[in-house]
């Protein structure tokens, strides 16, 4: 531990702060003076740069005292702790479906893992065209096994309630999900923007249904009092790196304790995203696939941990009832997953065209106009979804209202 | 503070300790040798002791390393810091509904409180024939207040959180609970007992019923994983002094984050424990009324504090949508408690007559018979609860059902 305060590092500061970490200096191989350090922050909220040495590469994440792109909204420190302790709580549970720890340091918030030089950011894949059919069901098999293993299926409540304190106490990026995600953009807020005009009417459509409203404050109230399991936070397309073969979930400082709904709500959220931005036939298709595969990835692992006979396992929650009984209540329990996954992906999609932090996906449609309806597309899907959640019984009808809307905007 | 290390206190002790607390001493009056000290232990759990001098009197409960009545069943101390930690978040939301905390000692854990010497354990009062009808709405109020002051609706999330995180490190006894209460009834565990051989066949009915096992599952995960207020944690009638007039909820060293219901579900289920204990037209008509006037009372309050349109309260969970709709969620909102109170209120009475711990009510039945024949009609009311939950939409049914099966047993 280097006990030095807390200072932003340079590049030459993580040369000499990596020189005394005789596991990641032998990583890269080396002197010091050799390595090369590139600034690859992306992300809103932290300084990343990539470390490279004549024998491999690390990537160092440093948290700073305010939001990256904007020194004037100050933040704490803490959230690289977070995102360490999500790691080491979830690494042993998904495996090779995120990045090792190799190091954090409290003093200096500075977190170093893996390169993942050769992955890209799956938003940017995915603009580029890639059909990698094989993510999204990984991304199902990820937080199948973080959501089960962090919950009281599979632990004994006293330790569910202890990683339920460490991450409790994340309360300045929860603030964040609560303002930016779960709120500003069903109100007259200042951090709220959209450019395209065609996008008013909707906006104020959604403001003045009540039935929208209210499934908002339901799914509000069901993300600060559903500590079903630990989650990423913030598992947009833009916090998995991916080949076609490899996928790693990065970027979890926004973990905490909430309904497992949440994360799969932002991953299909994001894939309906990229669904609208893209006004061909076949990508379309590809990603109604994606989605579809996603969901039966998830609820197959799901289930699969669950009714693993030859060690069931140890949680409070192990079942009294056996036979149909307890099928139902898996089944009762899915469902409300499904519920949750549906009205999170619909509340992303808002936030993402009308909130503060919007995506790239739509960057991609050089037309204005064009780009305007599909972002309408998109933000009419979301608002229909809200406001008629209660229909949505199955993936399926999730994806046949998709897939007709889509087709009604081409 | 005293930095002495822990030991059990006997009376000199006790004077001792008094002795170097001014505030404490003055409530007493007169030199420490003429305080009368009293053991008063009752409870499962700690020591308690009246302290008198002349000008007054206080009450002092010490944590033992092992339950009271039990010594081979170990335990840690902190139970007195969370009875502490309760009584300091909910005395400024009851008022004078709870004691008042004189003084808390971390090394010695003893808790020093009011003296309620003129009150009577409120289980005692009833077994004696008292009908006070100011109690059970008093009881209404008490946890419409303790629940929604310690709520989303009424308090930022970042101070929930806070708070959730102390109280979910009273592990020791949610441990109980979850035990005795939620699960040991509902197996073959060496702490149940019961004596009347009638009780067997009920017994095995519970065990063998689908429906009633999914009901008790789907409880137990929601004490877990429902977070909505600051429960007392263990709200029976042994848990409340009261005088016709003046009435207070002690020990609350239980507290821990759930649902609200649950804390209803405990007074409730005691009334009917009660009530079943009394064989007597006019006794169970009173003890109806009770248990109608404390929901009501309960519903009433949490309403008026919700919908406090002075000074609307300041919790994120503050409503989005207005007019007729957010009348829905609330309704929504209170159908929900009124289901966990019912489940909770079964839940409690069956483990009051075939788990560890049995309540005193039945003794004053006299006839063997008799009393094998009262106990055994509140444990089939409570099955048939479990068993139709979903039937029960108001309190009125449910008291409707509970008179009906209370004439059919006199």
């Amino acid at each position: 531990m280097t006990q030095t305060p807390y200072h932003t590092l340079d590049a030459n500061g993580i040369r000499d702060l990596i020189a005394g970490l005789p596991d990641v200096a032998t990583r890269l191989g080396g002197a010091s003076a050799q390595w090369q350090v590139r600034e690859v922050s992306d992300g809103n909220l932290n300084n990343v740069f990539l470390v490279g040495g004549p024998a491999g590469e690390v990537c160092l994440k440093q948290s700073l005292p305010h939001v990256r792109v904007d020194p004037s909204w100050k933040m704490p420190l803490d959230r690289t702790f977070f995102e360490a302790a999500w790691l080491r709580a979830v690494l042993p549970l998904v495996g090779g479906l995120t990045t090792e720890c190799l190091f954090f340091d409290r003093d200096l918030y500075v977190l170093i893992v893996e390169s993942l030089s050769g992955h890209t950011v799956l938003r940017t894949a995915l603009m580029q065209g890639a059909d990698w059919p094989g993510v999204a069901p990984r991304i199902g098999t990820f937080i199948a096994r973080a959501a089960f293993g962090t919950s009281l299926l599979a632990r004994p409540f006293e330790e569910v309630f202890t990683t339920r304190r460490t991450f409790a106490a994340n309360l300045a990026l929860t603030r964040i999900t609560l303002d930016l995600v779960l709120d500003d953009p069903y109100r007259d807020h200042p951090r709220n923007h959209w450019h395209d005009p065609v996008l008013t009417p909707i906006v104020l459509d959604i403001r003045s249904s009540a039935a929208t409203l209210l499934a908002v404050e339901n799914l509000r109230r069901r993300f600060l009092s559903q500590p079903q399991a630990l989650l990423h936070g913030d598992l947009h397309t833009g916090s998995i790196m991916s080949t076609p073969d490899d996928t790693r979930v990065i970027d979890g400082e926004f973990a905490v304790y909430g309904p497992i709904g949440f994360d799969c709500g932002m991953f299909v959220g994001n894939l309906v995203l990229h669904y609208f931005a893209m006004p061909d036939h076949a990508a379309r298709k590809a990603t109604l696939r994606d989605i579809g595969a996603f969901w039966n990835s998830f609820h197959e692992q799901f289930m699969g941990l669950w009714n693993a006979n030859e060690a069931p396992p140890p949680g409070t929650l192990r079942p009294l009832a056996y036979g149909p009984a307890a099928h139902v209540a898996q089944q009762t329990f899915m469902e409300e997953i499904l519920g949750d996954t549906i009205g999170f992906a619909a509340i992303e999609i808002i936030r993402r065209i009308i909130g503060y932090a919007h995506t790239a996906d739509f960057d991609i449609i050089a037309d204005r106009q064009q780009r305007a309806a599909c972002r309408a597309g998109a933000l009419a899907f979301a608002y229909h979804v809200l406001d008629h959640l209660n229909e949505f019984h199955t993936i399926n009808d999730f994806l046949y209202f998709l897939d007709e809307q889509g087709q009604a905007g081409l």
